[in-house]
């Protein structure tokens, strides 16, 4: 590898790869995976059709590789919030809220991370962030449980019972007929009742003192 | 359609295609949807893998029907719990009880409607049966907000938080390797625990006056 030449070329490659990633993140950002094809993808990025299966040997594989970086971003987001400050019936409530508030402003990526029907190979993924999540949660649970503030036995389960919450309810307020519902004037629900209704059902959920409004 | 010819031609089709889904069900039943192959299923019933074409074009389209079938069954049995006598929440708790009792029982089938990795239109049935699973808890929801037995305002998200909650608290000691765990010794957690934590969960989540144990 001290070839200069080589290690020009082992550059580009890597350049053009993330290069790849980051187009492929903003089609499912903007029409979720089934805008992820990989011919559209490859005029997004400016190369043939045949060099993008150079760097990814099938939209599934690629498909799963825009799915993990996403959902890594949000799960170190929501990981940064719940390791903080505070006591632990205030760091889920506010983790909540962050992790609600950037589903809301990235709706189509967070309704295809979350709910859109994918490749079985995405769906693997899916399983494995979501005991990901689980596992940040039962950190957060047996503090709170330490310090009396929640109340519980089971804290994988009830972390387990989190994670679908969260997930279940935002599915429908970000679903596709949703949000043409709301651009249509017809939905008047907004990301603040969202965030306050799910924030109020996990709290109580756990058996922490109910938030002062 | 009065050639009794046709006639018989007809029901024998029909009875041929419902012991195809009988069979298809206990296939997914043994061994999920990874199991459910064309080739497979065409021994189980007897018949040539053309002939299982004639009657399902896909094994796509004969996976969405099992999925249906069975959902559907799970969906009418939580209903039936749900609209019977006695307060909501403790039809609530009656309905957890037999939803996680009944997954118990058939765990490798449950693990199949519930998590397991599919094709995308079975993906999109999932979507749709925890949408009507949501609905039947908004009914309830409402008939215990009307009572005041429970303190929520908005049932529809709720009921989706419900929905969530009970799928996931169901993946992990449903999924293979728990069930693995538990046949080895490894692992203790029983249906009861389960049930017991599920339905505490959901009945504080409404804000309901906690079960007497």
């Amino acid at each position: 590898m001290s070839d200069p030449a080589a290690v020009l070329t082992l550059e580009r490659n890597q350049a053009l790869r993330e290069r790849i990633l980051a187009c492929a993140l903003a089609r499912v950002s903007a029409g979720g995976f089934a805008a992820l094809t990989m011919q559209a993808l490859a005029e997004d990025v400016g190369i043939a059709t045949g060099s993008l299966y150079r760097h990814f040997r099938s939209k599934g594989e690629l498909a799963v590789e825009v799915f993990a970086a996403a959902s890594q971003r949000e799960l170190d987001a929501l990981a940064a919030v719940l390791a903080g400050p505070g006591r632990p019936s205030a760091r889920l409530a506010a983790g909540l809220r962050q992790f609600a508030g950037r589903a809301w402003n990235s709706r189509r990526l967070a309704f295809a991370l979350i709910a859109e029907p994918v490749d079985p190979q995405v769906d693997e993924q899916r399983l494995l962030y979501r005991e990901a999540y689980a596992e940040l949660f039962v950190g957060l649970l047996e503090e709170g449980m330490a310090t009396g503030e929640f109340r519980l036995t089971d804290a994988g389960l009830v972390a387990a019972c989190l994670v679908g919450a969260i997930a279940e309810s935002l599915v429908g307020p970000l679903s596709p007929p949703a949000r043409a519902a709301r651009e249509a004037g017809r939905l008047t629900q907004d990301l603040g009742d969202v965030s306050q209704s799910l924030v109020t059902f996990c709290l109580r959920a756990v058996g922490a003192e109910e938030p002062q409004p």
